[in-house]
Formats: C-alpha cells, structure tokens, sequence
C-alpha cells in the first residue's frame, strides 16, 4: 500500500500523531488486566481529569457515535427529547444511533443558518409542547465547535446552560473537535465545559490525533451511574482497553492536544487567507476552526476535483476542507494554487 | 508504568502482537479515505476471503460483544430467539448485549456440563414451544472452542449444522478464539466454517494477537443485507478503519494468526503436562485449546494467589489459566513449579 | 357521573356505536378460546377480507399508535427510515412510539402545507442520501384522510406507489380515519387500498365507532410474516380478543363503518357550510372529510370557549372540529350559531 | 355464533363479568376528554386509591403483557436485570415483552419447584455477580398467586421485601390473578401489597373479570415519574380511555373484584375435593387459589379430551383447569364425574 498525497476532505483521513502511537507502543508492554483495570487507564482518566481540573468519571470508548449516543441515552429515558441544532452529526449522519442507543428518543431540530443553537431556540423548542403526545424535552446538546466550524463563546455557552438549568434541561457537548474550540477560544478546558454549565463531554480523541477512540467525561458524577454497564452492554468495553487509553497520555502530557489543534486550525486560516477575495469564491462561514467552506462557481469545483482534490458539498453545498494535526502547509499552499488557477481559468472562460 | 509480570488469567492481558502492531504502524502513512474506503482495509478483507477460500462478506468491529451482537441481531428479529450452551459468553459475560443490539431477542439455553451444545439439546429447545407466547427459534450459536476450552470437532459442527437446516435455524459461530480451535484440529478455517455449514462466522482478532478489533464473516452474502447499516448505527463502523483493519493484514500474511494460536494452544499443554497427576489436582475439562482449569484443594489457590498468581474461578470453581500468543515457556513453567510446590506444602499440612 | 353537553374537540370524545356495542355484548356469551383462535376473531377477519375483496392477513391490537408502530416496524429494521409528512400523526402526536418499536427507524419529514405527501416529495427524500451515515429509507407512510382533513384520490394514491415501487419502497396507509376517506371518495375499500398499490394498511376502528381496536391488514401475506408474535411481544395481543374483534362484525354487517363515517362528513360540511363567508371566518383547509379547520380572530374563539365550546388549535392555528358517528346536528348548528354570534359580537367590537 | 359449552382451560376463556359491563355500556353516554382526562378515569383510579386505602398513581392499560414489562421497564435500564421465579410467566409466556420494553434487560431465573421466589433464592441471584459483564440486578417480581396457584402469605412478601430493600431492589408484584390472593389470604390489598413492602403492582383486571383491562398501581409515587409517556409511547394509551376504565368502577363499587375470585377458588376447591384420592389421580400443587393441577395417566387424560375437555398440560405435566368468575358448578361437577369415571375406566383396564 502506497500512501495517497494528503487530502482535506475530511480529518478522519489523516492517521495517528506520532505522541499518540508512541505511548501505543509503550502500552504494548506485558501483561496487564483487562477491561480498564490497568493502570494505563488509570493514568489516562487521571490526566483529562488534571486537564480539566475537575474529578471528573472518564469513560473511554471506541468512536464518536457511541461516545454521543451512550452519553444521550445516559441522560433521557426513549420518550423523552433531545433538543439539537438542525446541522448538529447527531441528527445528520449517525445513522439513527441515538435513537437505538436510547430505544426512541426523538431528536428536536432548531432550523439553524450557521449550525448553532441558541437560548432562544431551546426555550422555544423546550416549550412547545408540554402534553404526552410528544417526547419531554430533557437534553441539549451542542456540538464545540459545530459542523460548520463555528465556536461557540464562553458566554454562549454560559446562557445556553442557563436556559437549561432554569428548564430542567441537562447539557451535552459534543467535542469531536473539542480541542480546536479550545485552541481557537484560547481558554482553558474547564472554562468551556463545567465551568459554562456543560454537564457531560464527549471529547474527540480521533480528530484529534489518535487511531481510534473518544473518551465521555461527566462533570457531575451522579450522571455516570451505572455508566460502565452501559458501555459493556453496548458493545463499547474495550478488553484490551489500554491501546485506548495509553494515547490520550502520550496527547496530554505532551501537550500535542492542544498542538494539533492549533495546526488544524491555523492550516484552515492559511488556506482562507489566500482563496478569500478570489473572483467567485466566497466563505460559506467565518473560519473560526479547522475547516474552510468553499462557495464556489461549479466549473471551479470541477477543476479541482480533476486535479485531484478529494472534498465533500453537504453542508449547505460549499466544498469543505478539514485540516488535521497533519496537515502539510505545502499541500495547502498548492491547494490555495489550483484554487486560484481555477477562478482564474474559469473567468477566463466566462470571459471568452 | 513499568510493566508487571506476566499473568495468564486471561488472554486479554496480553499485548499485541508485533506482526499486527508492525501493520498498524505501516498504515499510519499519510491521508486515506475514511469509514473504510481505504485500500488496507479492501485489502484486509481479501486476506480474510482467501484465508477462508470464500468470496464472503467481512466487517471489521471494535470487539467480541458487538461481532456476536450485531451478527446475532442480523438473524434475528426481537421476537426471535438465540439457541445456546449455558455456558455461552453471550450468555454469561455480555451484560445482556445481544438483548440489546436485537431489542429483546431471547437466549435459550442447553443446560451444558462442557460448554458444547449437541443437536439433540438444539432439537429440543427448537421443537419445545410453537406457540406465539414464547420467542420462536432462528439461530443457534456456538462458541468454538466453548468457553471450557473445548473444540467442536468438524463432524460435530456439521451435525449441529444439520439440524439447524433440518428446522429453519442459521448457525452462528462465536470465534473469539478460532485460530485456537484451527490450531487444535489441524484444519483449513473453511472446513470448520462454510463447509461446515456455519453462516456467520465472529473471527477474534483481539485474543489472536491484535490490540483492538474482531471479524464479521457472512458466508451467505445475502444475510449481511444492510449489515453496514447496522454497525453504523450501533457505533461499530471506526472513522480511521486502517487502524482496525490494517492488523489483520499483518496478522494473515505472517502466519502469525495460526502461529500465536499454537503457541497459546501448546503453552496450555505444557502447563497441564506438569500439574496432571499432582495430588489433589485434577484437570475439570481436558485441554484441548488454550486454557487449563485446575481443581485444586483451596490451600493450593489461596498458595498460588500468595505468590502473586492472578486467575478467575468462574467457571465451575475450576482455577482458569489462558495462555495468548505471548505466553512465557518460562513464567508456565514457574507456575507449574509454584503448583508443584502448593500441593505438597498442602499435604504436609494435610499430613501434620 | 352525568354526561357532558357534545363536543367536537376530537372524534375520540364520542362513545361506541350502538351497532359495535351490541356485538361486543353479543360476544359476551359462555367460554370462548383465548388470544384470538375464537369463532369471532375468525369472523371478524373474514368480514374484513370481504370488505376489502382481498385473502389479506388481518390482526386486532388496541390502539393506533400501536397499530401504526408495529405495522412500520415490521417493514423497516432500525437503521432504516420511514418517509412521511411534516403533518404525520406519527410524527407529531405518538410520543416516539415508531422509533420505540422499531428500535431507531428514523422518519424523514416532507414538509407540507396541507398535509399530504407527493410523488416528488417522496422522491426527493428517498434520493437524497444514499450513504451509510443517514438511514436508508425503506418505506412510505400516508393519512388518508390527513390530519388535516384532505382526501388522498385514487390517482393520488397509485401515483405515490408507483413511485414507490420505483423506489424499491413498501407503501403503508394510517387509515386512522380510513372510513371517511371511502366515504368521501364514494369508492370501495379495495380501490384506495390494495388495488391502489397500497401494501399494508392500518384500519381505525376506535374513530370508525368502537370502543377500542384497530386492524392491520397486509394485502400482502409475506409482509405479515410473524406478526403475531411481534404483536404478543409488544403487548398486543388481546387474551379475551373477541371483546377487540366482535365489535367489527357489528360494525361491518350492520354497514355502520360507512354510515357512521357519513355522518361525520356530513356534519363537518354542515358546519362549513353555516360559517363559511362569515366576516374574519375563513377554512383553513377545504373540508372533504369530518373535520373543519377555522381561522378566526381570537375574540371570536374566546367567546366560543366562554360558551362552553372546546377545541384545539395545534395545527397550523386553526380550531379544529371533529364530527364523529354521533354528531348531533341540533350541537352542529348551536356551534354554527354561536360562531356566528361571535363573528358579529366581534364585529360590533371592532365598530366600537 | 353459537357459545361453547363451558371450559375450564384457562380463565381467559371466560367473558367479561356483569357488573363491568353494566359499567361500560355507563360510560357509554355522550361525549368525553379523550386519554384518560374524563370523570370515569378519574373515578376508577380513585375507587383503586380507596381499595388499597393509599394515595397511590394509578394507570389503566390493555393487557398484562404489557402491564408487568412496562413496569419491569420502569424501574431498569437495559443493562439492569429482573429477579423472578423459572416459573414465573413474564419469563414462559411473554414472547421477551420484558426484554423487549426495557431494551434488553435479562431476566434472572431462581428455579423453583413450587413457582415462588425465596428470600434465599434472591439473595443469591442478587449478590452471585457483581461484574459488569452480568446485567446489576434491580428489581425483583413475584406472581401473586404464582403461576401453579400458590399464594404468598403476608409474612413470605414481607420477607422478600425486606431482603429487597437490604440489596437495594425494587420489588414489582404481577398480580394478575391478584383479587384470588386477597380472596384465598382474606386480606386487605393493602396488606399484601404496600404495607407489606410492595412498590409496584399490576393488577389484573382481565382474569377478574373485565373484558380487557389492567391497572398499573405506583405506591410510591416517585417511581411512577413520566410513566405517562412511557404508556402512551409504547402503544399502552387508549384514546376512549372510559372504555378501560369504566369497568373498574362496576367491579369495585359491587364487590364483584373480590366476589368474583372468591367464586373462582372456591369451584377450584369443589373440583380438587371431588377427584382427591381417585385412584392414580394426584394433585400437583396444593390448591389455594382458582387453580387444580392434575396429575393423571395419560389415558385418563385421553379419555377427558375425547369427552370435549379442553386443559393443558404446559406446567409440569400436569392437567391445569382454571376456574374463572364464571364457572358453573353443574359443569365442574361434570368435570369431576368425568375425571372420576375416567379413572374407573382406566383402572378396569389396567386390572384387564
């Protein structure tokens, strides 16, 4: 197998950060007891609790749709509702996960232009209803930053938790890209969960630079009873657990967390900063992480695929380029290059 | 984390292997697709469709409860039920993981001194209730080896096989340690799959020798209809496939897939070779695999577990001992000799 | 407990029909075998297949939430999706129940003004997506009538099965009110149904006049394959059924299922007719079965609830009315009045 | 439809009692709230509330399949499990409703001869497995009377409350024949219930005599939290609720909820004393409640059937008759002079 020039179609497309395969590989040492009884999980839960500077109950599971999905179902009965925004993953390309992992729960979609919910939005959604007919709203969930790589504030999610408080409403975080909200907002981990209201975070260990897995962390630690059982029953107990733990030590305690995030985040901005202003091309959303959306003429589109260029137009039909802990700013620069090329070749032609 | 010495309670104490943590690394090389698009896992599951000399439809999951789970949930409907030994893993050990992923699909049990179920026990469960008040019969599974560490032989699965198509039944086989069994019969995978008659096939890729990772093989194509569907949405389709997918690759070309299997087959031996015959000892099933269960007088354990000896008694109160692929000839015969030296210390206990 | 004065906020405020009630009574008589292998069920059934002139399959559960759910699950796995209308009943008013029997089947909405599906809605849909991240749509679900009171025509009908079967998609029609579409339409049951290309269908009892019960009925047989035990796990299976089944032979023999929908469609037109071209009056929706949508200025449905009136405004705004079998026309018009009185109070309000 | 003569074959067979359908053709006068907000609904749960002398939460639904296993599923997850006697019929004749409900919790079997629960049985069910591959037990559920027609007395329930309250368990009575008990114990319901530790009973109204219904009683009312959601997403609501309802009021307000099962045990007993001692006849289990379980050779049996008997012989061998509010004395005494005929017939030819 040849390895294929980088792409930013998606940052599932990159591999393993060299600080996550190495403690791999330190964990590859000997015989430890299964199932999350070994001291490398230990360690691993130990440091996101540091991280985070709370005693926190960390849970590590395998992938994003479980991570969300177990921690939804945690938090809902199957008739009861989950409140999300209308491009939120959960809703939009999990397959129904949530719904099975919870046996029904429906999710409530907010339309929304830039993928955000808002205070407004929940209460609205929140109260609607209040009869047996329709499931009981009992949780929110947020995905930092969004699918449309929006961030939210600190304030944002400050009032997003106070409408939930003051509606019995609890609050989840989606982190699939937790860290590069955490790199963009510049603020500490804590600022932007607990302390903002966040009740359970689901931090994204795979875009962040692992091969696999996704750790569920409750800041308050009456909502993970029994959590473990859950996690076995669902297929999501690793026995070899420390090949899923060990990493998040070699990302923390080296701080490539935060590092690869800052990578991806700053690929993004260099990539925007050359294509913006190009004749034609126009930024769906503001840059604020590690993903570019792309409004671009179609002949342009078509260029770039014919060279080459992997990208995907689902989200509000812009071509999104993610950028990983990997991405090659010389990949990027050449990206920006064919970008320009083609804006060029296609005024040309509409010229002609 | 300075590593311990090495334990057999159980298989999955042990690491991975190098020839499957070599792959991992080999595929970590730059971007490829995602969701298992990618070149190594294609390749993955061509190793395992040549290894079996079938054009069957492989899934690559995160461990041994989804692969059972989801194969089980995919030949049943939750009105359905699961024929199996009391003894089954899916049984004992699953935290009611295949009632959940089927939504309610029952197991029923054959009572089971040796973990294997026999066509007559299958008859009768099969033929004993035809009334819509209990769950009608669709699939059997059988573990291979059994929990007891004991291997079907071919001409046992081929006669569970035909009572299962004489009444309607498919056949599912849990393989978390199905090298093992190869390894013991001395026969080609397909002989005692397909050829068989088993339809599905859950192949372990953890206690063979990888981190993370098991099989699911559909020898009939036409029964994994939609199966992607189905670990999407249960959480069991990795975003970075290569990483699940890539190992088995390193684990077919080597041969170490049958090579760890013989060493943990042989290791078992070794042990039992030197405590048969010991006073008070005696062997509760006969070693036919990889494990060893010892009865042995409670002075002998509590001697074992002074030294430091680590073992689950689980399983008829026998004292078990797995041996995975990295089992120390030296650390087997440590414990054969601490064995040695319980039992005489507990008859001149029992003498004084 | 004394009576109530009439209302019109639901057709489920009105009792059973004489007719429906006598038969339960009549079945009321010495021992009868369980669980429906009675002479009654079997009766009602074959009524049923008569009515429709079809050997279809025939099942008696409680409710329609249960009717439906089990009907949609039993064409659907969990990673599937349902298509349906924005205004579906099984979208907005069952709490979750399909994806609770389903076990996760999503349903995907087509927004709608007046509540019905088209061809090219469906289409859209069923097209949209095609990848394992979003639940593959397996089949379509129509009201006839909608919730909003709109008749499906048989073109209609055959228009959105041809697309269907097209599409690879099963067709189910929620016949909550299923008698006073066929009233409406003037056409046979077979028409709109089966020979309409319609594969299962959920025949409303409960609104049609009984006490309780709904029948589903699958024209196609294979479709009906172990539904009985799906009914007995979900808790539908009725011990003393021929109390659930007895009621549709009153119903059917007595040719009350199509009068009594009569009568609720004449009432509802009767209504329109006294309030239609009242000044600030207008129909939400044209009324062809036995609702009536009105949109009126708030004073004036103050003034109605001050006088007693109950009604619900849940969709699209508009007070619904209800006309079922026991629609007394002297209510009818006292309502027609009192609207009338309030429209010209209000006016006179306005003046001032 | 001609009635049958009468059978003994289960109490099912019977229809509904006088007194419940004088009270649901009462409730069958003009119009009212639909889903159980009208007067009779109203009136019913507090006839219950007065009956156990406790201001309980009291819900109606269709069957008692549905009953226990959304009651099961109110007081676990998936991943809990449920205590119950092999015997007990949420785990022989439920087709996996309580798995099904409750996405997967399993149930745990204490065998027992006799089809009670044991203070001892429990404990060690509740306390064998505290792992979390095995499902954390939560709940405990004893049939009052069992299956096999054993009543519990108030010091045994007592007993099982106390071990439950001491492992932390909830204890969940299926009291589908429970008016027998209170019939057999001439207790209050209280007594066998709440003040005897009870949390949570369904009581069965259809073996009591009602068409269809049975009422789910909360008597702490914290557990019954949203357990109106739960009923109306699982199908368990019904929109013309007076009609479950109502029939409560009739049985209650005439005495005929204990009349009737005081009628049903003492037939029981009238057969039970006729065919006592009959050469080769024995009874199985000791008759307490409306229950005789025969034992009998097979030609006796042969000879019953070929007489028109219907019974059936699924618990233990032996020959079950089951006497209902209804039952005829003219008819049980023909039963008994059958069975003792049967026997002089099978006697003369063993002696030929």
């Amino acid at each position: 197998m040849t390895a294929q020039p980088q792409q930013f179609a998606s940052d599932n497309y990159a591999g393993a950060c060299p600080e996550a395969m190495q403690a791999m590989l330190a964990a590859n040492a000997g015989s430890a007891v299964a199932y999350g009884d070994d001291d490398w999980t230990q360690a691993a839960a130990d440091r996101l609790r540091a991280l985070f500077a709370k005693d926190a109950e960390v849970f590590f599971v395998f992938n994003g749709t479980a991570a969300n999905s177990l921690a939804l179902a945690s938090l809902c009965q199957s008739y009861h509702s989950v409140i999300c925004s209308s491009a939120a993953h959960v809703e939009t390309d999990e397959c129904g996960a949530p719904e099975f992992f919870s046996n029904g729960s429906k999710l409530l979609l907010a339309p929304s232009a830039d993928g955000k919910l808002t205070p407004d939005a929940i209460r609205a959604l929140a109260t609607s209803r209040s009869d047996i007919h329709f499931p009981k709203p009992r949780v929110v969930t947020i995905t930092q930053p969004t699918e449309t790589g929006q961030v939210y504030t600190i304030a944002e999610v400050q009032a997003i938790s106070a409408v939930c408080r003051e509606l019995g409403l609890k609050l989840h975080m989606d982190g699939a890209r937790f860290a590069h909200a955490c790199a963009a907002l510049g603020c500490s981990p804590a600022a932007i969960t607990w302390e903002a209201g966040v009740d359970v975070l689901c931090f994204g260990g795979t875009k962040n630079g692992l091969a696999i897995g996704e750790a569920v962390i409750f800041f308050d630690r009456s909502l993970a009873e029994d959590f473990d059982y859950r996690c076995k029953q669902a297929g999501q107990l690793a026995s070899k657990m420390r090949f899923l733990s060990a990493p998040w030590i070699g990302l923390i305690d080296s701080g490539a967390w935060l590092r690869n995030a800052e990578h991806g985040n700053a690929a993004a901005r260099r990539l925007a900063d050359q294509v913006s202003g190009l004749p034609g091309i126009d930024l769906l959303f503001p840059v604020q992480a590690n993903s570019v959306f792309l409004i671009a003429p179609e002949p342009v589109l078509d260029a770039l695929r014919q060279r080459g260029w992997r990208f995907y137009t689902f989200i509000g039909g812009g071509a999104r380029f993610m950028f990983a802990w990997d991405a090659d700013p010389v990949r990027v620069d050449a990206l920006a290059a064919d970008i320009r090329e083609a804006c060029v070749g296609s005024q040309v032609e509409l010229a002609a």
